[in-house]
């Protein structure tokens, strides 16, 4: 799917890691919420409140969830979830773009 | 207004300037092309087919439209007109969120 439609697409960007990592938040036509990132090669660390599904769109990246010793790597087209009020660390190899699902 | 409802949301990012300036392309509720993006600091120049709207919605840029020897500032909550086959400079001062109209 290239498009989603029927979204509500907020206006003001999310700018993290002084502008290395930035996303655009939105509610997809079930409500559901996401949001469209871009990640500049660096390693970050991000804490979660919800459950994510993170889905790579283009890029390459090493992630290694928080109280694991494992770095796994995702290329576009791949994903990987994160729990609830966890972490992980991410090794952003080359310039990565993203979606992120918020899961209830 | 802070966001844009029944919008059809392209899922790639759009990248220029090996990722220095980022953006999401999306149809308005109208139809309208527009796209949401950030630019990084630094000095890049943008050439347009369809006339466009550029309005800023944070940060600080300096924009000289082609054939034209003026230099003009743009914050938050300002904007500029570059007409159709044309192009601008700009000097992105702090990181910059914007949004682009392509205008008919």
């Amino acid at each position: 799917m290239s498009t989603f439609k029927n979204v509500e697409l907020t206006k003001k960007a999310n700018v993290y890691f002084d502008g290395n990592v930035t996303s655009r938040s939105f509610l997809d036509e079930n409500g559901e919420s996401k949001s469209l990132g871009i990640m500049m090669p660096g390693s970050y660390t991000f804490g979660t409140n919800q459950a994510e599904l993170m889905e790579i769109l283009d890029g390459e990246v090493e992630v290694k969830l928080k109280d694991s010793d494992t770095w796994n790597t995702y290329t576009a087209d791949t994903s990987f979830d994160v729990p609830a009020n966890s972490s992980f660390d991410i090794k952003v190899k080359t310039i990565t773009d993203y979606c992120c699902s918020y899961l209830k």
